[in-house]
């Protein structure tokens, strides 16, 4: 079965999914777009084997021919597409966050669960990373015994002018979290941040870099550290300690080059580079996911639950203080 | 453009190219198969969403709705299928090997060239591997100097019984050939077999492991470790010595367990675990190549050649001697 | 010239460094020691050539045959050895801690302020390490910024039955305080000690893990790990984070062995495989400035901060909050 | 006990070793010295703490104060001090090579076999290099079963300019030769040497690189790569290949910097930073058994065979054929 997916935003992300969808993933065919920019939709839909053009999100959904949606808009209006998606009762793919604040996240996860099936899949894509994935392989596997903390950095050799304090915990850290989450199968409780030698390569108000510590409901101290503007390239790093043992991301070179007196291997130059395929191994399993009529994946209680650790985040950043997370009780819908 | 693709051979690797096509890549349809075993092409073509089934090869190519041609039968008949694509202006991607004789290679060879353009791609899938790339890369860049030899390493846990002593040449070593030739930019001139101490656990009249030497016409000295019954794992070794310096598949582990003692990662099972998405990588290239016209990746040329220097090895396999290899002269069709 | 030495306390530690004098340095002559078990003291003079044994460290001090003093006694006794050396101007080594308190330490600086010169060195023997060494170069040299965090993780595989906890920080975490210091060329300014979820292998009220941050007056964040009931070896990590690049304690390992399907090498079983170069090294330089008339290496002051830390970590311990740690200002006699 | 030591010879690798038996080993007096250049021999004697100078050889092995002599003159001279010293029955550690004859040789092991006991020690240091150490340790331990291959890598980043294309043999492969005999507890019993394209790096007949195939009597295959101009750095690798598994050298690096894209390590710059330590606990051990009354490490047949596996090199460098390598029956003194 082929999926005909309509896309809700054109813009970087968005183009670069209809890319995975056309010319990369299997089962899919982009059949709407929709843009607030309406001249750059006509564009994309053209290069996208003539997909119609929708004038609002509200309408794409609607379209009887729209299997499921993908929505790669701007944050803000994310909550509204997702909504009408369920309402519809239309598989949709969410890039992060699922929504900006937590009531919108909450309406959306009664709303799921009023359905009383999923149909919401968040795009954390680190899930599906083949090393995450090993990693929570050995977790499982029980090599390592019961996890006691986690080691996390998110390492970016430079970040745009727009990127702001905040920024670095909604938009950086919050894979940390997710990641965190999933790797431990627990919920965080509480969060500090802290603060360390601000580099001078930080500009304006950029704390740069920062530890953001989370407490897991269980115990497990994460300690996540944030450098946006490290300069040698982008560098993902973990390592899980347990009670007996460890488990840690491989630095995982393709070729170790020696010359000029060292041995020496290739650091990612960015996401892109370091990620594509868990990108491609997304949207793949989501398509595979609705064909197949089911849902798996990130859910609207881990998009939930993400804004609501980045939320207690940012109260940490800006207070000093230890910040707590308040979650309501998870439904049963979202159990394993 | 959905590349309408008929399969000759449905056996293991066969089936496996299919799902590939059907439920992995991007751009096809498997819209028709044929096989000796009649029953089980007709299993495969149900599976693959009603394709149809064809008596013979030769039917399936003749077929209008065939657009390309996967062949995936018993090496003796590649040669004929091939050909038959050449003479019905069709693309074809051969598994290798390319022919089973090197007269029959030399055939394939003089009929695309008379053709006057290429439609053949040998399935050599190393060259679609991102390390094999990543050192290629190296090697273009110069930052190693000229090459003056390379060390490859070809390593199986174990053979399944039918496996002879032949076979360490033409089904596994040809790999570590077609690869030599690849990264080396060269030809192979000649080829000796050395034999360390048998191992016990070598079956019948198998030797193992051998190291096959290859002499390139530029002088670069290949020697190939090739070990079948190794037990702990698949390992693809090789690092390409240059004048001043080094590049090396990387060991690349996706994560790093420190228990018991020890610090560890897997080493991959089998070929599958450690080339799957090159074959993925493989075929998506050849049907992006066919959509736009164009045919690139391993020619009938490097058939021609892979299949010449593995005889050669078989006779110094035999008589214990430097067996040279004889090329004809390159056609112009095949420069770079 | 041989330095000859006398040992104050033949426990362990100092029959290793007996040992170390008599059998692996050069330089070096052990010609008395005391203890508070006489017997003890006898046989171990007896099989080191026949050094004399006197009945206090006092006497041992006084006697004009012994060049410089090594004290390896209980801890609680080293200030009083200490300052009986620096009263009678002899060289001396002194094993971790320099004193039990602040007071002790400060009591220490204060006379060998006095006496207008150094004569003390402390046993922080990571100094001597070839792996922080080069550590420490790759810092001075400028390649990877201005530091900005340094994470240090200390794992044992399992800890003796008399163990506590504030052991963790006085004992175990203060090489880290003090390597630290090292390194980073920084005072620590405040201290906060984290507790994960108590591992199920750990006896008794010891919390194990922690993670003891460490903040520097110049703004450097410390986290250390202090993991000492993890089973699978003593691992030692470390990697200073600087504002364009980082440096990192290589793993080092000798071999590697691919066997079983994985590729593993050899964690330390304990800190004597980890460390015995180091302490080599140490006590080599140490014989080597007492032959020149010189004194190297850690001293008094160093020893007063690492003390003044570590209570600041048991207070912080004890409190769950964020300690400060006030430092007296530091004599001109310390400066590098 | 000290042992009163002779050396013969005081050039460069002579006079290191006085600073190693007077300035980092234990055990050691460096009581008398000659050389062929007496100026030079009388300075380092100064330098040596007074050492007594003798006018030749044979007169300070004939000193009776003189318990043991190190011989570190030319190595034509080598043969007939060492016989020397056997008739003296004095303990002496020879530098490579034992004689540069195989006649010589015998001369030695004949003259050794006659007294009945072990004298000789010759300066095969990679016998007492960590990382080969636990090499042996994992053959004999049996994890990668019986040994199948050998393969050996041994790079200099530059050579002298008298450095001549034998010495690449006799001078440089020389101590793969010993390493691979001993490691594998087998004698070499033919030589082939391969000749990859020449480096245009190598100056004039320097045949560079090179392969050396050694083919041991229990039929294990040793390749080993010289290349003495590669540039990069002084890199020495080694893997073992054995039925079920592999033990290689790790790269073992101190520490790994991430910077401008590249994670990398230092490659050692030459065969001192690469081996001093082995040095060090080549000659420390050499005492300790002297000082016991005992003789281990490399032996007079160590030499014989290594010189005369070395011959058959040159041989097969010159011809271009494999050359056998006869040894006489190794007698029982030289048994493990």
């Amino acid at each position: 079965m082929t999926v005909r997916v309509g896309v809700i935003g054109v813009g970087m992300i968005g183009e670069d999914h209809i890319r995975r969808l056309t010319r990369v993933l299997n089962g899919a065919r982009v059949v709407a777009v929709t843009d607030v920019d309406a001249d750059r939709a006509a564009a994309v839909a053209e290069r996208a084997d003539g997909a119609r053009v929708h004038g609002t999100g509200r309408d794409l959904i609607a379209d009887g021919e729209v299997d499921a949606v993908l929505v790669t808009s701007w944050g803000p209006t994310h909550a509204e597409y997702v909504l009408a998606c369920l309402a519809a009762g239309k598989p949709v793919f969410c890039e992060k966050p699922l929504a900006t604040t937590q009531e919108d996240c909450l309406r959306i996860v009664d709303a799921e669960v009023a359905l009383g099936r999923r149909l919401v899949q968040v795009g954390f894509m680190r899930r599906y990373d083949a090393a995450y994935r090993a990693l929570k392989a050995v977790l499982t596997g029980g090599t390592i015994g019961t996890p006691t903390m986690f080691h996390s950095a998110h390492r970016n050799p430079s970040v745009p002018s727009y990127y702001t304090a905040d920024m670095a915990i909604t938009d950086t850290a919050v894979h940390d979290i997710d990641v965190s989450r999933w790797l431990l199968d627990d919920e965080i409780a509480a969060t500090t941040v802290l603060k360390p030698r601000r580099s001078t390569r930080a500009e304006g108000d950029l704390q740069d870099p920062m530890v953001l510590l989370l407490e897991t409901s269980g115990g497990v101290l994460v300690d996540v550290e944030i450098a946006v503007t490290i300069g040698y390239g982008y560098d993902i790093r973990g390592e899980v300690v347990g009670e007996t043992g460890t488990a840690a991301l491989g630095d995982g070179a393709d070729i170790v080059v020696r010359a000029a007196g060292a041995r020496s291997d290739r650091v990612p130059a960015d996401w892109r580079e370091r990620f594509i395929r868990a990108y491609d191994v997304e949207l793949q399993e989501w398509l595979d996911a609705v064909a197949a009529g089911t849902c798996t994946g990130p859910s609207s209680w881990d998009g939930y639950a993400a804004t609501t650790v980045a939320d207690a985040g940012l109260e940490a950043l800006r207070t000093g203080n230890r910040a707590t997370v308040s979650l309501v009780d998870r439904p049963d819908l979202y159990d394993k």
